[in-house]
């Protein structure tokens, strides 16, 4: 059911929290990031973005060029995202500099585009004739998919429609092939679908919707596809098993699926494109199996820091409760991808299961994907590290214990980018007469119904949220399941609203004013005894923030640390950590290490005060152990 | 120093616990691994290892003969270690048939060598002229090593010679190389450091010593050795990675390595032959070297089960306290291989350190290796099993759940048959006038000193063991570290004998009676803190035997267990164990599961009593969760 919209950017102007982290964006991140993507960078493994959609139009000008091309087979993505970024932010903050920019680069991707549509620099470049054989692996579909957010973002942000007209030729173009020429084949790496969702809401060109049904529809339905196809070719990318239909999702028709199975991106992508067009068409039986996988994941598979995708294997979800704290893959792109979902999942059904996820992965993982300067990023989230094991033995290496610089890979640090930029789309909807509060985000609201608000908020450290409206009309605000206790508001006055799905809904007139007053206690979390890792082990979250014990607050040792059952914790000042994050502080014991590798003897224990810090913000103070799991004394 | 000798295998006669593994091996693994060498059984994956020598000979004749090797390049070890069993079971229990279908192994064996002296089936078959170009991996001197071995071991059992003498050929060949020509050269796989020093104390020919020092002093010597030979050969087994000097202990001089590094059975065999070396020629540097090895495999790097080798990637040693108890490698001929170089170290020094983990490899991880029927094996022994993740998905599929039958690579069903077929070796030492009872087994003990008593135990069930003097002499006894309190009777009267170094000497004269009773109680086992994947838990044990938590006995879940702290434990009848194992019950929580995946609820918990069976039994009652180490509640 369509229910509501996703807000266009342009609605929130965001300060506080969300606004700090969209000016660090556009300081540093989105500069740093260009400069990547054009090879300016002399101590980094090269990107050559630009450069590789330059000598696409020298190859279509019939230049040889054939050692043009350099990076990923996806390499072209990397623009989409970027470009996606840029527009973002450009409709948070004008910047006439950063549209030139754009400008510039919309213009040398627009001359890579050849004269059927056709833009892909990789097949450009290095061989025409193998395009559209390996849809497996050569992330062709995908490419055109972010170049094709990108494009929305960018004719959203400037009303400049030369991007979006390169890729609505683009779509025509492939269109064409997999529609009107009815050739099979759906993405291996699904995102054009969620991208061809956005393109039609923008342009209402049905040949957007019909491609889409097309992927979603067919995928899986002949589970040989990918197999056949190999067979076919005679070249490989990576030499991928095209019989893996778990790894690419492609092992049954999606409408059938009820185990999140596979690349955990591409997984989450998927369902976000399912459920976009569920809302879409209102089509039930799509929503249901999106339902579903949603459960699957969310009640098997997810780490409370809304992490997913728990094993390096494939970068993918493993078996049900299968959650390593020390292992954990748990990509950045991956919960931004579940955020997709669970906003999509919104436009479906406003219920707060989808929301407190949505903020659970927003506030733990994806911002502990990127350094608090922004300038280096995880793609692995651990949830536990210990220094000589951890980015270092073969089954820790990709749990790296600091953040890297740029990766030859860099699909995580853009995705980061776009999805602060674009925070108020996930924070906020709206429909007819309806606002929609998803998340608690401080600064300024103007929807398109009319309705008008600021949000004054320090969240997530503060726990007051006020209202002040500006243009009445109904508000729909979501408290989190972790906030049973809560205290409304309205004009002084204390009032009881009704709740529907963890949503209350309050009609507020011109001026009013609205007061959310959220339970700020530190929780102590405990996992189902199925998640074989966690037995006997507590972790502590305040909001929806997961907190976690460094070795720097902890004298250089979390390991021997027991929190103590029923102790008392409370919020600490903490000097050590950058402004506005809060420490928790909490009795505990610290067992004194026994003579030997094994004792009979009960490991000696001294009381002490432990302290836990936001998890998103770990690994910024040196390489030192990390743990969200502890033992209870 | 040379302190003591290893004893003939024939100066014990086991019965008891060791007796009934004994024929076990004779009666069941014996007869089916011969059928597999012989390509007899149709299920399983053919070994084709009789066949190999056959067609080596045939190869010798002048047949063509290239497409008749199969397996792996070291399959002719096999031979080695199932004759070596087989020797050692004849001299426990005499059996014509047996030896005659060894006769004629070694028959075939013996035709398989080459006029000069060379013995190797896979290059005899397939290719002569790449002998001896890849030391790195092609597992020649390994291979020989253990049928020099055998030859040992076959020699001692029937007092024929000509095993013996077509190995003492083949060593005067690699001699002659290695030595005489000083070939650069030192084994992949180190193994037959350890058989010369075997063939050298029953021929006291001075080249197998020399040929052992060659490979023990030039070991590491020069670090690149492996890189330059591979730059060499134009042909490659498996690919090895020829600079990786940690996985194959090539980095350095073996007299100043101190640390445990890269594949496990490697390393520990390499060790063996160290302390071999070391206690014949009474090298104190070479020594001192194996006691700093000792120290930290002991203290940094092995399971309490007695397992080394924590790592999949390399079959390896991981880096310090890296000890998970799910996706442990623990292979049983790591452990095996902890026991030769254990045995090796009480050579130079008798000190109940060695003999104690001796015992705890023994009772625990080679035990474990074998199904209590004596027809399936594991290589890997975890110590913690979740079905649908072990064995099942990419970082557990090494920890089967249950053991699989015959491998492709049978290393270690044969091993394990060796050892338990020469089990007094370990118990057991004497030199000019000591017996030496490093472990408690049960039988009747003839030493060539004269020394000549029974042993009656039901260990490691029962705690008292009763030695019955026939012809006395000194006896040197072991006290294990985990027996604090002993009881030790002398004709009737109770006695407080000397301990040096944990073992009692004792005078005693011709029908003495010497009764030791140790410590039956059950003991908590706490983990050092710097294993992190142990913080919190406990483990129990009692005498040598460590015990787990299986499904079957506790209502199919262990993961929601969590022992009583201060919990009287108790050792409990159950009739669903096989005959004489002895069960534990303990006092303990039944964890009741969240609503969710996590909760804000600490999990309801009910009293409940938990079993616990011994280690090496875990796996034989079906699929089931297993775990060693236990949350305490």
């Amino acid at each position: 059911m369509k229910i509501h919209t996703q807000i266009k950017n342009d609605c929130y102007k965001a300060d506080g929290f969300i606004g700090e982290y969209q000016k660090l964006v556009r300081d540093v991140v989105i500069p740093y990031q260009y400069s990547v993507l054009n090879d300016e960078l002399p101590d980094i493994e090269k990107s050559h973005v630009i450069d590789n959609f330059r000598n696409a139009a020298a190859a279509i000008r019939g230049e040889d060029t054939k050692d043009g091309f350099y990076g990923m087979v996806f390499q072209d993505s990397d623009a989409g995202k970027w470009i996606e970024a840029a527009a973002y932010s450009l409709q948070n903050y004008p910047d006439e500099n950063l549209e030139k920019t754009v400008d510039d680069f919309v213009d040398i991707i627009a001359d890579a585009q050849e004269e059927d549509g056709y833009l892909n620099t990789y097949f450009t470049i290095k061989d025409k004739e193998k395009r559209w054989t390996n849809l497996l692996e050569a992330h062709e579909l995908y490419s055109a998919g972010h170049l094709i957010e990108a494009a929305c973002a960018y004719y959203e942000a400037t009303g400049k429609r030369k991007f979006l007209d390169v890729m609505t030729k683009n779509v025509k173009h492939i269109h064409n092939r997999f529609v009107k020429e009815n050739t099979e084949g759906f993405p291996g790496h699904p995102e054009i679908e969620l991208a061809l969702m956005k393109l039609y809401r923008i342009t209402k060109d049905e040949d957007c919707l019909e491609l889409c049904r097309k992927f979603i529809d067919t995928r899986g339905v002949n589970a040989d596809f990918y197999k056949l196809e190999k067979e076919k070719r005679n070249w490989t990318v990576w030499g991928n098993n095209a019989e893996d239909n778990n790894y690419q999702q492609s092992g049954m028709p999606v409408r059938k699926m009820d185990k999140a199975t596979g690349h955990a991106v591409r997984a989450v992508y998927l369902y976000t494109g399912m459920a976009d067009m569920a809302s879409e068409t209102d089509d039930k039986e799509l929503f249901t199996a999106c339902e579903r996988l949603w459960q699957d994941i969310t009640e098997r598979k997810m780490y409370i820091t809304g992490a997913i995708g728990s094993t390096v294997h494939g970068e993918a979800f493993s078996t049900d409760f299968d959650l390593p704290s020390d292992t954990a893959y748990a990509e950045t792109c991956a919960s931004i991808g579940l955020m997709f979902f669970a906003s999509r999942m919104l436009e479906n059904d406003v219920d707060r299961k989808y929301s407190d996820v949505m903020e659970r992965a927003f506030y733990n993982t994806v911002l502990a994907g990127m350094q608090l300067d922004g300038k280096r990023f995880f793609y692995v989230n651990p949830l536990e590290v210990v220094p000589g094991i951890s980015g270092v033995i073969a089954t820790h290496r990709h749990a790296r214990p600091q953040r890297p610089g740029w990766y030859g890979c860099a699909c995580c640090p853009p995705n980061v980018a776009r999805l602060i930029t674009s925070f108020g789309k996930y924070a906020y909807g709206e429909n007819k007469n309806t606002a929609f509060c998803h998340l608690y985000a401080s600064g300024k609201i103007e929807l398109s119904n009319g309705i008008k608000f600021t949000c004054e908020t320090r969240y997530p450290y503060g726990f007051a949220v006020t209202y002040k409206i500006e243009k009445g009309g109904k508000m729909a605000i979501r408290i989190p399941a972790w906030s049973e206790n809560y205290t409304v508001i309205h004009n002084k006055r204390l009032i009881k609203p009704k709740m529907t799905k963890g949503y209350i809904y309050i009609d507020v007139a011109d001026n009013d004013t609205l007061i959310i007053i959220l339970d700020d206690s530190i929780r102590t979390n405990y996992a189902s005894t199925k998640v074989h890792d966690l037995t006997g082990k507590v972790a502590l979250s305040r909001g929806p923030l997961v907190y976690c014990f460094e070795g720097v607050d902890n004298d250089n040792d979390v390991l021997s640390i027991a929190l103590k059952k029923n102790g008392k914790a409370y919020v600490a000042q903490n000097d050590n950590l950058p402004c506005d994050s809060i420490a928790i502080s909490i009795p505990a014991v610290r067992k004194s290490d026994c003579d030997g590798l094994y004792s009979f003897s009960p490991l000696a224990e001294n009381d002490c005060n432990a302290v836990a810090v936001p998890y998103y913000i770990w690994g910024n103070r040196g390489e030192n152990q990390m743990r969200v799991w502890m033992e209870e004394a």
